[in-house]
């Protein structure tokens, strides 16, 4: 391609609202466009990146037996009633109506369509296991869109669905995924982190995150030298044996605390240490309230709780909810005669606790001395703790490491949830009629492209790994009215699209400061210079990532092609830049 | 691909709301599945085709310069207020609200997105000609979707518009489209017809449609030998010489005719041949009302008069409109005494005559002996028939003939529409600022796959040209548990791969008539048959559009090999086929 013809323009500044080194990357470096808030148009180098994404993704998804399909964007709502998730799955879900008032969505997965559409023709164990994907843009209606293409409302994802006919082909299915994207991944040339994941509002018994990291990363992850990795809202931690609970403490009392709230507030002023008090948080489910404990110097990680009381509509109750429901603000609330609706669930870290703090059920009161057992039941222990970074391994008790991760890719055993709410039934080898059992897999194409220039880049701009590079090869020529100079490009563009490089000609008549400013905010990884040392029969080759080195130019140009080869070969922008 | 792994699930019976022997074929031959109305998804065998579509349309598209880049499908309101569209675009076009109320439509095309785009970037006259595409889909939401892939409410489109500094580089660009449009046709391997269009509701100063023939196509086209072509909305016909009205025809008289309201009634009740009646026709525009009149035997075409009067919001009135405004049943309408402020236009098939009849404005009565200029005043005149086949050909004279043809491909020159009200300005070479020339450039993907088959097909199913075949090639073995059989059916899979063949293996455990059955069905070009006659030493060549015969089986397959080429080669699949 000429860069003459090619539609990329370059700008000297990102945008205002551009909120992360990756977007600004992409947009002044002319791959993207943004058209609305979270809506981004794909200007040509952007969607070559994309392509080549894609086509990675779809290889290894060949490779494993899926087969590709295309279902539509618009889905009828009829099939969100059936698995019930029209309702449930909240704001984010975009829905139109047609011009018969009918209800559709612009689908953010496709579990719903993909079922309704195999349930008629899938029948017998014999057809099975069958697994479809797909690469087709998705939506998402994020409150506030942000990070670029990260957390983008229109974006573009490969999502696969599986069937099978007994867990044991799940597994085999899930197992050939994890190697897919970890060969993706390599493929790919990025850094990162597999971990064990929450399965959230997808639902399933188990899920895994493929991480790419990088500093700014939107997740959360620990990992631990023996392997063990998970998400924030997943990892566990080795918990402690519990000490039985201390006998024989003082009675239950309550003080008055006036105008103090929060853990710290409420140890400062009772002169205790905060690992002493027990917090209690309300929330509000499918069922109900549930009142969850945790000890004053942890975290509650809501997804466990989620988890453990299979209700992923749980969230923290508003202020006046808890208010209407005990008639005392949020800060004195306490698990002491509240009412029998109302569920305790408690964390492992209260359980060696015998002699505690709570909130007193009375404004500008708490209990000192609490007690579980005497003062009030406990019936459901589980973990509920965010863990940080030096808790012990839950594998291995050695301290977790943390670190931050973009995720990329996501697989989940579903199992029946979807066949059962939507009649996917086939018969099996006994003849009785059973659920299909299912696992999804997604990728995101579009944030693949963000997540590389996050974690491949310098202050000069972007920096593609060879893989996905929109070029491999830029050919700058500094002199575009110098016979000869011409003339050299021209040969060496011809000569290396006939080795089945790509290759970026750039014949626009600019400054070679602009030029060489350019290729490296494009961030393409090989630039071949052709100026002024074309009288000494020299020019110049330069990785992305290392110093540029002169090459003697001879007849056919055989060096310079042999040494192409090689520094295209090295090329290694993940060793040179660090990554935390 | 192993047909055992496919899934293409084959129907004996298409849908009853299939009604298009296309997309009847396409759901039975497991092509493509309706999920809702006018909404399909593809199943592996429709996206091969579709995306051999895609190639192909993508290679002529980069082989004449134009850039590949992919843009929202969702697009935000105010670029369509920018143009005027929002509102004019009618009930055709999807809407949504994001959460926070703002309003998106669900783009039916690109104009509007492409002009907000380039306009920041585009400033110089040296940045232009630029010409963008996409592959993309697209919405529009029909009243009564119908005809499978050509009528559906989402579908696949390429869409390229193209940006100019004057006309003469817009007629180039329009050239190559033209030239890149005939060559796709053609790659493709379909009998088609280039005809002069309509530009309607997109605007622009000249069209062209591409259209491949189709006994049941929902276009008309007319024809000459002499190379002239147009759609029925655009077609012309020399029109003759005039001759002037006759002189002092009797009396105008208004008599009395009770229930007589079509043309063929008055014509009856009055003893009066149809071509000796005026009929008026009320439109109702944005400026208010417009009165329509052509001779009573022929046919009024609303396209020409929509663009005789520059207002494509013009249409026919409704019988209670017309009512209010005379006070007088649509039957009884006539040009004699109307307010100064309907407009009439008349049809030059009205100039001859000189003692018509036309509507008395008076229910159940006509005049009779009228005459223009004496009885009221025609002050336009124009072409407004819609032709018919035998009308003489506008460039010859010839008798028009007429087709039936499905519209692939339509090319407009837009000139300045969009860039006028979008403020899509540059800098000409004299320093002043002029609006972008632009083009705009449809092919529709999706429907391309449909009107195939609709060409190509016979009462066995689908026949594919060689471009666009999901395999070029089945392997059918007769029976699986015979070693022999199998072995050479497989041997032959991996040969004939290897050579660079696309190859459905039918390795299923079902009888022989089903397996002939859907390979007919599905429409593979050439057929390969292991069976019996390997006793013999003997397979089965058979194009699916010829009889079967015999190749020696030979050490290496090389006759096989060698007739398969040959067979290839031969394949024509339209020559075989009676098309109109």
């Amino acid at each position: 391609m000429r860069f003459s013809q090619l539609y990329a323009p370059t700008l000297r500044e990102a945008p205002a609202d551009a909120d992360l080194v990756s977007i600004k990357l992409l947009i002044r470096a002319g791959f993207v466009r943004k058209v609305a808030s979270g809506v981004y148009m794909y200007l040509p180098l952007g969607l070559r990146v994309l392509k080549k994404i894609e086509n990675i993704v779809r290889e290894e998804m060949d490779r494993i037996g899926c087969q590709e399909a295309l279902m539509p964007i618009i889905q009828p709502a009829e099939l969100w009633h059936e698995s019930g998730r029209w309702d449930d799955y909240g704001p984010e879900m975009m829905k139109l109506k047609d011009r018969h008032e009918r209800d559709f969505t612009l689908g953010p997965t496709h579990e719903e369509m993909i079922t309704s559409v195999v349930r008629n023709e899938l029948r017998s164990y014999r057809q099975l296991p069958l697994c479809i994907y797909q690469i087709a843009p998705k939506y998402r209606d994020e409150i506030r869109p942000r990070f670029g293409l990260m957390r983008a409302r229109e974006f573009l994802m490969k999502d696969a669905y599986s069937f099978h006919s007994s867990w044991e082909s799940l597994d085999e299915s899930y197992k050939k995924f994890y190697e897919a994207y970890s060969k993706i991944m390599e493929r790919i040339g990025l850094k990162y982190l597999v971990v064990e994941a929450d399965s959230g509002a997808i639902g399933g018994k188990e899920s895994h995150e493929f991480n790419v990291l990088a500093k700014n990363g939107e997740s959360t992850l620990f990992y631990c030298e023996c392997g063990y990795a998970a998400s924030d809202e997943k990892a566990e931690y080795m918990i402690p044996e519990p000490e039985v609970a201390r006998i024989d403490p003082p009675p239950l009392e309550l003080v008055e605390t006036p105008g103090v709230r929060t853990v710290e507030e409420v140890a400062r002023f009772l002169g205790r240490k905060t690992f002493e008090i027990v917090k209690s948080l309300v929330f509000k489910g499918k069922d109900g309230y549930v009142m969850a404990l945790i000890r004053g110097d942890q975290d509650l990680n809501e997804s466990k709780l989620r988890a453990h009381l299979g209700d992923q509509t749980l969230r923290l109750a508003e202020p006046n909810e808890v208010y209407d429901l005990f008639r005392v603000p949020i800060g004195f609330v306490g698990p002491i005669g509240i009412p029998e609706n109302v569920k305790i669930v408690a964390d492992h870290s209260v359980k060696p606790l015998a002699n505690f703090v709570v909130g007193g059920m009375k404004e500008g009161y708490h209990y000192i001395n609490a007690c579980y057992e005497r003062d009030f039941k406990i019936k459901e222990w589980t973990d509920l703790k965010m863990v940080k970074e030096g808790d012990p391994c839950p594998k291995c008790g050695r301290p977790l490491r943390s670190t931050r991760g973009i995720e990329l890719g996501h697989i989940f055993k579903l199992g029946t949830k979807y066949s059962e709410k939507m009649n996917g039934y086939f018969t099996n080898v006994n003849g009785e009629s059973k659920p299909y059992i299912m696992g999804c897999y997604g990728w995101g194409i579009s944030r693949t492209m963000s997540a590389s220039v996050e974690q491949l880049h310098d202050k000069n701009g972007i920096i593609w790994p060879l893989s996905i590079a929109p070029y491999q090869i830029i050919i700058t020529i500094l002199n575009t009215s110098d016979e000869k100079i011409k003339k050299t490009g021209e040969e060496l563009y011809e000569l290396l699209q006939e080795k089945g490089y790509e290759v970026l000609f750039d014949d626009r008549d600019t400054s070679p400061g602009a030029k060489f400013k350019d290729a490296d905010l494009i961030g393409i990884p090989l630039r071949i210079t052709v100026g002024r040392k074309i009288k000494e029969g020299k020019l110049e080759l330069k990785l992305r990532t290392s110093e540029a080195q002169d090459v003697e130019i001879e007849e056919g140009y055989s060096r310079v092609l042999e040494k192409v080869d090689q520094l295209l070969a090295e090329y290694n922008p993940g060793d040179v830049l660090e990554v935390e």
